[in-house]
This record gives C-alpha cells, structure tokens and sequence, in this order.
C-alpha cells in the first residue's frame, strides 16, 4: 500500500475549506495555512453532507507545516504575489502544487516561480458560501476537473484524483487543461462581469433580460472563437450546455459577484486580462471581453482608491 | 420686413429654457410649455451672460399658447410619446417642427406624426446645467448646427438660423443632418455609455483612465465605420478632433450621467438602439455599441422596476 499524501492547503476561503476538510474527512493527512486567529474546527454543510473537523491542522506558517507532498493552491488569484514566500517551505523534490483557482495564468504564476514540472490544475465547478471562518456551505455542485500543466495525464495524476474520490469528490482527468480552462471561461467571462456591470444581479436576472442573454451568447461565441484561435477547439455550440446549465442553476452569484460585494478585488486577471492577450497574440480580437475587462478594471481600481482613502483618514 | 416668428417651446428642461430664453431675451415672440406650476421669471447665467427674463410667457397646456411659426421640441427623446397630444394645438399650415434633442431618431417621429416636410433638426453643443426651475447656468459652449429633415437647407432654415443668431446663438447649417448626428454619436455613443457604466465618472476620468481611453477611441472608430456604412461618411481620423476637445473640457459630465444621477431615464433608443438598428439594416455589426445598449438597458429597467416598486410601496 501506497503512503498517504501529506497535504498543505494554501488559502482557506471557501475553496480550500472545502475540498481541504473533505479530505482531511476522509482521512487524509491535511494542513491548513490560515490567516488571522486559528480555527479549531471546520463544519462543512451541503446536500447530503454534514461533516464537523475537529480539531483540524491549522497553521499560521508554512514553516510550521513543512514540506509535503500535495500543495494546493487556493487563494484568489489576485493574491498570487503573496504566495511566493510561503511556498518554498512546503517544498520537497517531488511536491505536486495544484493550483485550484479560477481563470488562465495561475499555472504558469507557479510555474515561473516553482518549475513547471511540479504543477497540476485544476477547475472546481461548485457553488459555495462561506459562512463564518468555520463553516463551509455547498449550495450546489463539487466536481472537479484535473490535468498536468502542459503534460497529459502522468501516473501522479491518477494518483492525486484517487486521493479526491476517496473523499467523495467527483474527479475527471484531462490531457488539455488549458483547454478545459477556456471551456469555462466561456461561462465565466460572460456571467461573471455581467453580473457586476449590469449592477449586482443574478445569473437568473441575466438570462432573463432578452439583451443581456443574447449579449451573454455573443460572448460566449467570442470565447469559444477566441479559444480555437489559441489551439484549444471548443464544438461551436459548447454555449448550448453552458446555457442549459445556467437555466437550471436558479438564482446563482458568480464567484465574481460575491467578491464584489464583500469589497474584496475581482481576478480581473485570470477571467478577462490573460484570455484577451492570449487571444491578441494569435492575432483575434475579443472586443466583448476587452470591454468587460476595461470597464471592470475601471470599477475595480476606482474601488480600490476610495478603500485606501477610506483607511488613510481612519489612520 | 418679415413678420416675427411665433416660437413655442415644448420641453422647458435645460435645453428649452436656455435657447428658448435667450430668443426671448432678443426681442423674439417666445412661448413655453411648463410642467406644474408656472414660473413667472427666468434667470440665465454663463460665461458673458447674466439675462433675467421677468415676466416670461409661461403655460401649462399647448391650447393656451395656439398656433405657432416655430416650435422648439426640447423634451427628452424618453419622452416623445408625449408630445403626440400636445403638439397639434401649435400647428398652423406651414408650422416648423424644430428638435433640439438627441441621436437618431427624433425627426422621424416627428415626420411620422405630423408630416416630414414640418420637420428641422438641430444639435446642441452646449454644456447646461438646471440650477432651478427658474435659472438655468450655461457652463460650456453653445453653439447649434440646423438643418432639414431629409432635405438640403431651404429659405426658412436660414430664416430660423437668423432668428438664433439675432440671440447671440452661433448658428451653422448643414445639409445632412443625419450625418451630423452621425459625428456628435461619435462622442455621445462611447463617452455618455461609458461614464454610467463606469460608475458615475466624468469625461475627464474616462480619458485619464489607459484602458477607457483605448475602449473610448474603439467605439469612436465603430461609430465612424457604422456612419459610413449607413450613407453618411465621416472622416477615419474623426475621433481625433473629438478626443483633444474632450481634453480641454475638463470634469465633463454628460447629460446622459446627469439624467442618471437624477433618477431620469436613459436617452437608450435614440443615443445607442437607434444607431445600432441603423447599423445593423446596413449589414455592419457594432459590438461595443450592442453591450453598452444592452448594459445600459438593463440598468434603466432595473431602476425603473425599483421606481414603481417604491411608488406601489408609497400608494
């Protein structure tokens, strides 16, 4: 029998909580770098799922977690600068990080920092709330989609989603993960900064308007366009499922969304910037995407402004 | 010489009150329709200008004021289904029909309901803003560009542009007046879309912004091909006599931010849906005129659900 993964969850928002207290449910040997006070335990509800961690690993370094053999990856992608310290500590030869975050660049990020020979992605199609610093909410979904970064399907890969599916997670395999990444930016780029430009709403609200459920489609054909443009084929009609799922998804906040109304910054990056300037450099031009990402980047950084003037006076 | 016009004034906002004064304060027959109750004075301030009209010719229905030579239609283009009743008590046989408002459109409905060859059109390069129902404070500019509904400048234009320049209003002519409304949408389609979608920002911040400013100069350059597909070609470099003049216009709002801000509805049909149908019959596609509509539409319905959600919760 095969030793047990030790495993380091870097980020525990809703993403790590989640898929880090499933493992460590299931047994796994599971450590949790959190920031601020320690939790002592972790509760984790959803359909069909009521577990209580306690107590849980909970580490305010890296250095007291040490090296494992599973890093992974999930803070936003906009916090992705804060990780290059904490990382190395995690490190031994043959440390697999698994970057779980949203959007295209987040392998590369580790790659450049970490060699590329290290890192897995992959995408998490789930929906989540965090309730408190202890509790996790699954409101619908949990599968996850895994790849190599630039490899096809290794030994480890196998490995790491058996790990998943002991736990009770759905786990596909994908030789192009790059690939799988566009598939959903096709729903992401749309919906999640419609959301937002269109003042806070729903994906249901979305859909709903005649306007903005044909723009979402112009999008999305953007998208799939966009990807084949960049060696990624996506069928024509992938927006065809993408907006089934989305009618029966009900009244969903992206990812996006929910980071906006916390004040917390929008992965600008992963979900619009990169996709653009991958798409410019094969010579195709996304005008949808580059317009979503100029006026979202506005938003954000005009936010971002008043939040810094708000603190200077507090100081 | 000639006999003076009789001139009405439909639509006392900003725009009516301004070019309706001043004709009046020259010594010409002026005549306003007034909502609530009726003012007996008018106060206009600006650059070189400080005229108190005392009394004005004021009244709240078009019986009262009769037949005119003239009639200014300065209401909101949201408005126009409005005007249908009000506006056959001021016709006389060869009474002029003379919009002051906004993108595409406008003299069409007026050509639809009360015959074509009634109809002028004039674009306003003015900066106003309404400081109270009896003062109205001209920040910038002022100008006016008349021309005929579908036909070349006739005697009766000129004698109109006359009357305005006997006021002190810079007056010019042009014989294609849909292409130059055409050339004020290349300003108004990007920079009043953006300044709301933006959240609530003044021209100055859009163009100091790296990325509005390059999706400003885009949607410049869709208006300009669209233009040009529908019949009315307009110079490639427009954009560029547009952009250095909004440089010098400094913290600009647009009328369009300002209607916004003050809970009015959004000039969307005439201002973004004309222009893309338009475009759209000519075979030519405008993306980025396609999202802001859809955005903006969307907004504005919102709103105006919210309006009647609070008027129910008021009644």
């Amino acid at each position: 029998m095969r030793q047990p993964l030790r495993i380091a969850v870097v980020g525990s928002g809703a993403i790590g909580s989640y898929y880090g207290g499933k493992l460590a449910a299931a047994g796994c040997d599971v450590h949790f770098l959190v920031r601020g006070d320690l939790p002592r335990l972790l509760h984790i509800r959803g359909p069909g799922e009521d577990i209580r961690l306690d107590p849980i690993n909970a580490y305010s370094s890296t250095k007291e977690i040490g090296p494992c053999d599973l890093v992974l990856i999930a803070v936003k992608a906009t916090s992705n600068h804060e990780i290059v310290d904490l990382v190395p500590s995690l490190l031994r030869e043959r440390t697999m990080l698994l970057t779980l975050q949203n959007g295209l660049g987040n392998e590369e990020f580790l790659a450049e920092h970490f060699g590329g020979e290290r890192v897995l992605g992959a995408l998490c199609f789930i929906a989540l709330k965090r309730v408190s610093q202890t509790e996790v909410e699954r409101l619908a979904h949990g599968d996850i989609v895994l790849g190599e970064y630039g490899r096809a399907v290794q030994m480890r890969t196998n490995e790491v989603a058996e790990e998943f599916r002991s736990a009770g997670i759905r786990c596909e395999l994908t030789n192009d993960l790059t690939g799988e990444r566009w598939r959903k930016l096709v729903w992401n780029i749309p919906l999640n900064g419609l959301s937002i430009l269109a003042g806070g709403i729903d994906t249901a609200a979305i859909i709903a308007d005649e306007r903005l459920r044909k723009l979402t489609l112009e999008i999305m054909n953007e998208v799939i366009l966009a990807a084949n443009n960049c060696g990624h084929p996506l069928p024509a009609d992938s927006w065809r499922e993408l907006m089934k799922r989305t009618e029966t998804m009900g009244r969903f906040k992206p990812s996006t969304l929910l980071d906006w109304e916390a004040g917390k910054p929008i992965e600008l990056e992963a979900i619009w910037g990169e996709p653009v300037r991958r798409a410019r450099a094969a010579k195709f031009a996304m005008p949808h995407t580059e317009m979503l990402y100029a006026l979202l980047t506005n938003l954000d950084e005009q936010r971002s402004q008043k939040n810094s003037t708000a603190l200077s006076r507090r100081v």
